[in-house]
């Protein structure tokens, strides 16, 4: 059991509340940032991403990304401090053998996007988080370790 | 008077709506996500970022970011296609001519950041932006002029 206060306990309200992300890409003039749903795997990330996005040959030029998945605002609420995840690491179109399984996964969360998986320039995409930072609101900042993302997520 | 259902509309909307962005920062390993609130002031953007945060010292090197204003996510709609604005540009310390000014537009909107001006290691930087892409929605994206711009903004 984790405590209700706990960053443990924040990381996993926020990682049940949201389902999109923002990415951070290099673009040819600089960094560009994109938005895209998301759904974990185990303790990596799926994007479903569409080749007319710029983000995507972003991507494919420069895999190694930024990734933030943030509480979403309210409008009765401060935005000061929300509780935000700032990951970084690779991106790779995910491989075919496992490309069944991630789909279903992927659909599971969001399912308003079967649909997109009908349209050619779409691929499904996994991000491995290489390092992790947690803000859980003003002055409450901490690394998470790889080992520690993993137990969080369900997958150690 | 603009269209309830046209692109400037949607434009205007988000920007009444979302306080904060998404900033793409160029770090020592690559591109990196972090999140700041945020007030309109004239065509640029104000951000109040800490000293201590990484896009602070990232920015410092490399003034040309990527920076998205997204519809904030609710439960119970899809997260697939929410309006959102990216943009480029350069981000630079407010000059201390226009500083007084700029702190009285920004507060206006982020009365609760008032007690952070207290602090020596935040500072406030302004983004003058030179790229800007509108999403209204799956298939419905364009790019919007400066000149466009301006005039959705109330400064031309």
């Amino acid at each position: 059991m984790l405590k209700a206060d706990s960053w443990e306990q924040g990381v996993q309200t926020l990682l049940a509340q949201s389902r999109i992300c923002f990415l951070s890409t290099r673009g040819k003039q600089g960094p560009e940032t994109s938005m895209a749903p998301y759904a974990l795997h185990g303790g990596n990330i799926l994007l479903h991403l569409s080749g007319l996005a710029k983000h995507f040959s972003n991507i494919k030029t420069s895999p190694y990304i930024g990734l933030m998945i943030c509480t979403p605002e309210t409008a009765g609420e401060s935005p000061l401090g929300l509780p935000r995840l700032s990951l970084q690491g690779v991106v790779a179109p995910v491989s075919d053998g496992l490309l069944e399984r991630a789909k279903a996964v992927y659909l599971a969360r969001l399912p308003d996007a079967e649909p997109l998986f009908a349209f050619a320039d779409f691929r499904l995409f996994q991000f491995e988080p290489e390092h992790i930072h947690w803000v859980g609101g003003f002055g409450k900042a901490r690394t998470v370790s790889l080992a520690q993302w993993r137990k969080l997520v369900g997958c150690s």
